[in-house]
């Protein structure tokens, strides 16, 4: 198997065997990248030649970080001192930032070999949408905001990414392109050099092909308590269905996975039930869109000010609160938000876990949409941990997901607990990357 | 009377007349930088050539904002695209960012002429103290971290500058340095650009020499109803004196302060009452230390990784959680401060606005202080705005406020208030003010 098809923790664990080199790794991705980004085009910049040198030095360097090699996207948002950073937007083409952005900074010192700058919704926010295709249909998207990240990984093209989570737009592209991915708790990574759009709901998170890759990259953050082991098992394990107060939102494919998790993990001996939330919950998809908005308003600013008319329309409207967002709203939002992320916390002592839709469904058809946030805007707004786990495939033969939520900072028992139940619920789509391999 | 001991809105005012050029307004604090510095050395950087062409610039073109010419002072953990930010630490000091913070960006397309930055505390949380003496007495502290920007408005070398509080590093220096000072709610600033130290707590403020100069700013930045124009008499506004769970740390200086405010307010005919704050509200100035060092934990993890021991311990403590910070230590502070919030705003019913200390008392002596932030911190995690307003000196000579604190987002009529109050409450300082022109 070309080593790009490894999963990083795979890739890894051959590494320090001393197996694989880094070289081959990277150069493997590179390969990948060079055969599928004219029809993919998940990448706004690579850097070949940097990346090589880069992985030629660590092969010569003691492994340090269970990163070490391993190759890396960065969403083109988020900030790096030797690429550029366009936000994808028409304002920001020739712009190079001084210094890498906190994340980046982190996995590069752990030995992360920054391969490119993954296409973004511009800002990851608005404006214009990238222009990546998702692999498993050329003519559906990857999802979005994190649409180059998502689809780079669900392509092989690289092991590890970040994206970043506002509304949906981490979790939902995991969803679309059949993938891992873990949006921490808030305020555990630094957002440091990403583009600001709402310090309510911003959170920086990754994708991987396995829930072990997820915690190779929580490791190096350092997060809670991740470095504890304490192993988890399905059986017995207390998971509460929330179908959420969007239910009807969600279509053919999120049924799907919705009863097939639940039914393989109920025949894994896990304890499964219903959880509905209490009413004041129906009003959180709406109170996210108002702190987004509200909140928009401060981020865009300085960016109408600067590029006047050749800034895209959406974010001068976001700038000049075209929503009309009044402080009474905003104040309405937090306060809603801070009741429920109490509330939500509290209800732990009668389950481990939430499963709920990681997505309405399949992706959708065109490029001209990401897709719905309906089943991410909340989770983000409670500021939980979310854990995408691929499940199944829809009618049109695209991913779906399902999520996996805990209480505020649990994100290190999350992974514990998707390592125990990806194996369950995520059968099908390690068959598909076997046959791609 | 030299240009540079106008105030910012006096000071524009003469430009929209005619009678004052941005060039002279620029030149006259330069004189005054260059007269001072060695004494004051609030300062990290000057560019005076560019200040100047960039005066001469606006002169040429219409005047499309209040800003237009004025000198504004950035602290150095604020980006500047055209200067060095070094956030006053050994590791950054050939740092060059290639975009403007979106503060400093706001106010440089409002027209405000970016004099240069100004002395902090290292990364504006720990670590190395600012170099800057206190105007009024060489000997003492101006505060931190925001300390070169308090000191260089204190002492008339620039009309305008930015400042930033996590705990009480804007409001206490404003206190300091005879000044006024605005830390707006929470949120309605973008700190894009600025250091990150806490998300929950990070503000982004601006200082001036009276509340016309703070209002300036607060247009530029479109606060919200900032445009709406609904004076306020002080005869029967209702003022509620709240000394805080924390008065005994109250020193001579804030009893004064405190008992004069009062005083001149009833005599004003305002209806001055006691606030006694419930039982949860004491646990609050842990709470935002909980917030601080939690946050502050990611926030420096990556200056850890990159810089090893070439960052000060400080620093190295914080990403290692020297403190040791739980997540269930978290969760409870940031679920009393949502509660506590949700309080204080309620309270608004029976009163206008909230008078209390500013600082301790007047600027302790020596600069490996900074002083105290015990009567900031609680207000930074309750996310509401404060502004503070210079009223008397202490036993020692140096100045001491009071501040003002509205409900969430309440920043224009806070700024209403404050003009209608501040001129019953700041006759001493004025004196001073004069005496020095």
């Amino acid at each position: 198997m070309e080593p790009c098809f490894l999963t990083a923790a795979e890739a890894a664990s051959r590494i320090e065997g001393g197996s694989l080199t880094c070289e081959e790794l990277v150069r493997s991705c590179i390969a990948r990248i060079e055969a599928r980004d004219a029809t993919i085009k998940a990448w706004l910049y690579i850097d070949k030649a940097h990346a090589i040198a880069t992985a030629r030095e660590l092969d010569k360097r003691p492994r340090k970080s269970p990163l070490h090699g391993l190759p890396f996207g960065v969403k083109d948002m988020i900030d790096t001192a030797d690429m550029p950073t366009t936000y994808n937007s028409n304002c920001y083409w020739q712009h190079r930032p001084a210094k890498d952005a906190a994340c980046v900074s982190v996995v590069r010192h752990s030995g992360a070999v920054i391969l490119g700058k993954t296409d973004t919704v511009e800002f990851a926010a608005a404006g214009r949408k990238a222009a990546t295709r998702n692999p498993y249909n050329l003519g559906h998207t990857p999802g979005g905001s994190s649409s180059g990240s998502g689809a780079a990984v669900g392509d092989c093209q690289v092991q590890l990414a970040f994206g970043t989570q506002t509304g949906g737009s981490h979790i939902r592209p995991a969803s679309f392109n059949g993938i891992y991915g873990l949006k921490p708790t808030w305020g555990v990574v630094s957002r440091e050099g990403a583009k600001q759009y709402s310090g309510t709901l911003d959170t920086i998170g990754w994708y991987g092909r396995s829930v072990a890759d997820l915690r190779l990259v929580a490791g190096a953050f350092q997060i809670f308590d991740v470095e504890r082991d304490e192993p988890v098992s399905c059986r017995g394990l207390k998971v509460a269905l929330c179908k959420t107060p969007f239910w009807d939102k969600a279509e053919a494919g999120t049924h799907r996975a919705f009863a097939l998790a639940s039914e393989r993990l109920t025949k894994a001996g896990a304890l499964v039930s219903d959880l509905t939330l209490s009413p004041p919950f129906g009003g959180m998809y709406e109170a996210q869109t108002t702190v987004m908005f509200g909140e928009g308003r401060a981020a865009f600013l300085s960016e109408h000010l600067a590029h006047g008319p050749a800034l895209h329309q959406d974010f001068t409207d976001r700038a000049m609160n075209s929503k009309g967002i009044t402080p009474a709203q905003l104040v309405a939002a937090y306060d809603l938000a801070a009741a429920c992320r109490k509330e939500f916390d509290s209800l732990f002592g009668d389950f481990d876990v939430v499963l709920t839709p990681a997505s309405t469904g399949e992706a959708p058809q065109g490029l001209h949409t990401t897709g719905d946030q309906i089943f991410n805007a909340m989770w983000t707004l409670l500021h939980v941990p979310c854990l995408a786990i691929p499940c199944t495939f829809g009618a049109q033969g695209l991913p779906v997901g399902i999520q996996i939520v805990g209480p505020r900072f649990s994100d290190a028992r999350l992974l514990r607990i998707a390592a125990a139940i990806a194996p369950v619920i995520d059968v099908e789509s390690k068959a598909v990357t076997e046959r791609a391999a």
